[in-house]
This record gives structure tokens, sequence and C-alpha cells, in this order.
């Protein structure tokens, strides 16, 4: 069983006026603070991932544009801030969802009350988002119960989400109750799994083991792998999920190895504006990110590359979809929006 | 179509006395040659990765032996060195294969002869795989007729195997006939997709995209890749193929994504002594090479990790092997033994 207890340190700290987050871009070698004064910036860090994991990002972009209101509260001011944040990544939907919730707060607020409407709505946000992460880490621990060797992809800690994270969060949870091991895939090409899931299963004194993204199907063929369990950037209304590249070929080894895999996340994840995966637009990044690991060039500087930052998992490959909510199982249309329309199970009846 | 021709680079030459390996460590970045005496420091470079691909695995270990040879001929040290050899890598079986050859060579000769028919049963070898890959290249064309995305994984060109190799000497062989562009894995832990194939398909003038494993699988489901073509490291007799570590997983996607996933290599990879995949041993290499990239550090320095070089992908998704004695389709016991019995196929008549 773990031995380190619940030490995560959070990706982001909010002292009422201003934002702080651990730049993720400098771990595990470094720990290292920004602090951040409004939209512009906030939206610039977004974009390079010094915060990431879709609930992170739309806490960051609500503090952000919080922030921005109480300094340039005029309707103009304000909307050209949204605008900056929803674009600083194209797939996470938290992040428009984020912004709107605070954007519609303050334009609902009389002038004066503007900036202490937002402030509440990003404050709202964010609570919700721990509240959630406690009530996924309980119902994925319950589903997944006896499975002792997980498998998880990319980061889904507290660096990801509120609370210990959303997939993350279930194995933090497996291991009060059980001997686990957390197999976790490095994730390329920025390898969040080798430098912040590593990072973060350490601290919390989880038995893990690292990976390359490749070798988990045979690894579950082999019948080393108990289940996997992954997060989601966007969850389309039938329950095609996109998540970090590398997620579908797990998807695809668990089906073909009778392993369940299961996507956990917020319900702030579901998109129900867009019917099915084929109409989430995948973010294409910058081509030295392939080149490169760990800052060494592996290739020719200059070789031609295509970088996808996220693949699209259909419904049905997908076992249950955990969510503050309630468990989608089986993943259809149906089970989906039904999720939309329950109340959050509170953690302590989870 | 390829504008550079096949200026491909050989991986090891042979002067009829001494054997030079082309550190493909070292690749892309410099191009150091190793000059080797015997069967010691060939097995040592064999496990070392400065000659790899289970081709050229044997012709290298053939060499090594035969060299070995001439400077000891007496039955023990015969025996050590090819034992030696052997060992230095558990899972290609023409290492095995190729030893046994020499070996059966030399013991059948008279005393004095015995260094005199290692190495022309060494020169055989090397001659034969020489063929097979001219004979590869172009029955696997005339099977991808038509596909211009194709998908390959590690590196199966010249640096791997005799010619100008076995998956990618199709591919070179199709961009001869048509406008083509090669989506080249990575292939971590050791980037042998991002160092070596990368740099020869630069030379040979076809067009070329770099990604990382994890990508794979989402660009075939999004219809963005026509074909996938592996080489392999071992063939069971039920046609399941041992390979780079990350190919089981692409089989998974082509199925799903209904393209053909195609295996090319001689039949000195087909071990019809094991009887399917369940037999092969998967080398299990250092947890440093998970750990790094490029020589950068990832992670935690001591992180525990898994690292299996090799998986099994099972016969049923495997579209065709296509060898220098035909082609198996489907493959089957059945199918597999046919090739063993065949002769092989001229390139001219390929």
């Amino acid at each position: 069983m773990a031995t380190g207890g619940s030490t995560f340190t959070p990706a982001l700290t909010w002292d009422q006026r201003s934002l702080r987050l651990l730049d993720q871009t400098r771990l595990p070698g470094e720990e290292a603070w920004i602090e951040l004064e409004g939209a512009a910036d906030t939206a610039a860090a977004i974009a390079r991932l010094v915060v990431r994991g879709a609930p992170n990002i739309g806490i960051a972009a609500a503090y952000g544009l919080a922030m921005q209101i109480a300094r340039t509260p005029a309707d103009d001011e304000l909307q050209a801030a949204a605008r900056v944040l929803r674009e600083a990544r194209p797939t996470a939907v938290n992040l428009a969802w984020a912004v709107d919730r605070v954007q519609d707060a303050a334009l609902a607020a009389a002038p004066e009350e503007r900036a202490a409407a937002a402030r509440a709505e990003a404050e709202a946000i964010h609570a919700g988002e721990d509240a959630a992460s406690a009530t996924i880490a309980l119902l994925g621990a319950d589903l997944l119960a006896g499975s002792q060797r997980i498998l998880t992809h990319c980061n889904t800690g507290a660096l990801a989400c509120g609370g210990t994270g959303s997939a993350l969060a279930v194995a933090v949870e497996l291991a009060q109750r059980d001997d686990i091991t957390v197999l976790a895939c490095e994730t390329r090409p920025l390898l969040q799994g080798a430098r912040l899931t590593i990072w973060e299963l350490r601290r919390a004194g989880i038995a893990h083991e690292l990976l390359v993204d490749g070798a988990a199907a045979g690894l579950i063929r082999r019948g080393d792998i108990d289940a996997v369990i992954v997060g989601c950037d966007r969850v389309a209304a039938n329950g095609d999920v996109a998540n970090k590249v590398g997620t579908y070929a797990h998807a695809l080894a668990a089906r073909a190895g009778g392993i369940p895999f299961i996507v956990a996340g917020p319900t702030s994840t579901i998109d129900a504006s867009i019917a099915s995966g084929e109409e989430i637009v995948i973010e294409e990044r910058d081509m030295d990110e392939v080149r490169h690991a760990g800052g060494a060039l592996l290739t020719g500087a200059d070789t031609p590359c295509r970088n996808p930052a996220f693949d699209v998992t259909p419904a049905e490959l997908v076992t249950a979809l955990v969510t503050e909510r309630g468990i989608a199982a089986p993943v259809t249309r149906d089970s989906v929006l039904a999720l939309l329309e329950a109340g959050a199970v509170p953690a302590e009846r989870a």
C-alpha cells in the first residue's frame, strides 16, 4: 500500500488576488513558480504548457479572466480577454467552459460588482474541480477493486486537475486500499508520464514503473496489466474521447486483451455540442517537440514531422466513463447525456 | 518519386579478412566505423547495438565466427566462440541460424580447410541476404501498389538487413514507382526510426515524416495512412511475429482501420522450431534506455522501468508475410511452413 499519503503538490495557488503556477515544463528538475497578472500572460502560460491538464487549464483560465476583469472591467476589454484565453489551446473543452462561466457571471453583475463576481465564479470552478476529483477517486477505485497493475498515460494527477487529479486520483485511492503498481507510459513527445506522473507517484509513495508508450500493448497482451485508466481532454456527446496522443492504441490493446479501459474526468470535459469524435479538432503542435526529448535533438534538425497532440478513442472501446456525477457504462450517447443531467455525487456518498 | 536513388550506406563491410561495422549508436550525428577481429568483440558489438536488425546481426555474427576460426580453429575454441555469439542477443533467430551455418561448414571441412570453409559460408550468408532484400523489395512493392502513405516502425533499411533492407526496401522500391511518403515512427526507447530510418530516407531522397510511436494509431484511424509495413526479428511456425516493441499496437490499429499490415523479412527470420509467439523469449533491456533519450535524462535517475525490446503480433493481424521465397497470405502455419520448403524467388522474376 501507499507509504507516503497524499503529498501531491498543487499545480496552482490562488491568494484571492493573483495566480501562481508551478512551471511544469521545468519538472522534475526544478520547482519554479510563475506569478500571473491577467489574461494575456495566463493564456501564454497555457499555450506553453506551464499549466496543463484539461481541468487545470480551465481553472487557470478562469482566474486569468477574473484577474483581467479586476484590472479592466469594460465590456470590450473583457470580451477580448476571454477570446485570448479561449484560443490558448484548441482541444480542451474546459477552457471555453470556464471562460464562459466567468464571463457570464461578470456580465450579469452590476459594473462595480464585476470583479467580485468574476473572482467568486473562478473560485467556484476551482472548488468544483477539487470536489469532482475526490468523487472520481472513490467511484473509480470501487470500479477497479482488485486490479493491482494499473496502466496509465500522460499525467492526470494534481498537476493536471483539481484535488489529486482524475485517473491518477483513482490510482491514489486504490493505493490506500490495496498493494498496487502504477505502470506509467512516458507519453511522447512531451513526456508528461516520465516527468510528471513518476514525480507525483514517487512523492505519494505509490509503487510505479515507467515504460515507453509502445511497450504498453505488448505488456497487456502478455497479461501483465489488469486495467488501463486515463483522463480525457474532451468527450463528445456519443462518448468518443479525445485524450493525449497514444491513448487510442492502449484502448485497442485493452479490448484485445480483455481488460477494462476506463476514462476518468469531470463532466466539465464533456462537450455535448459535438455529436462524435469526428468533430473534435486535434491540435497539431510544433515539430520541434517530436525532434527533441529532454532537450536533446534526436534526428535531423529540419526533419519533417507529424505532431498531433491528441487522438480519439471511440466510445465502444471505453469500458466506463467515471465522472463526479456517476459512471456511464456502457458509454453511449444516452449514458453520457444522462451524466450531464445528474447532480454531482458528494464524495462522502461516492 | 524518389530523387536520390539508392544511396544507402551499408551497415558493414567485409574485405575477406576483417569486418568493419558502422557504429549505429552514433548515428545520425557521426559516421564512425569499428574494426573487428573475432568472436568476442563482434558479440560485444552486437549486444551494444553497434550493428542491429535481425539479418545484419546474423551476417555480422557469421563473419565474427569466421574471423575467430581463422585465428583459433580448434574444436573447443570454435564452439566456445559460437556460444558467445549466439548469446549476444536472445530474440533474433538469424543469429543462431547464421552461427550454426558457419560452425557446421567449418566442422565439416578438413582442419586445414576450416578457415576457408567458414569464410565462404559467411560470405554466402551475406550474399543470400543481399539477394533476399532485392526480391522482398519487388514482391512487397507489387503487393502495396497504389499505397502512397506508408507507415513503418524501427529501422529496416540497409542498416538492418542485407541489400537495401526488408520493410524499408519495399518503400525504396515503391518510391521508384510512385510518389510516396514514408511515415517513420521514432521507435522508443532507442529511437532507431528517428535516428536511422530518417537518415536513410533523406539520403535516398524519399519524402518522409517522423512521428512519435503513440501517434500512429490515431493517424491510421483518421485515414492518414494507406498501409503499415514492418520487419521482423523472429517469426514462429504459426506466423506470430516478434518485432521491435511498439509493433503490435500498429497492427491492432491497422486492423481497426481496415488497412494492410505487412511484415517483410528473409526466411532466415522464421523459426519453425517454435509453434507460436507464446514461446518467443522477449529480451528485457537495461532500464537506462527508458530513462534517457538522445543522452538526456527524462525522469528520476533511479526510476524503476519495464523495458521489453520486442513484442509479439499474432498471425491473424498480419495481412501478408513477404519473404525472398514468396508471400504468405493469409499467414497460417501452413502458409509459413510452405515458404521454408519453397526455393528463393530470383529478383528478376519477383
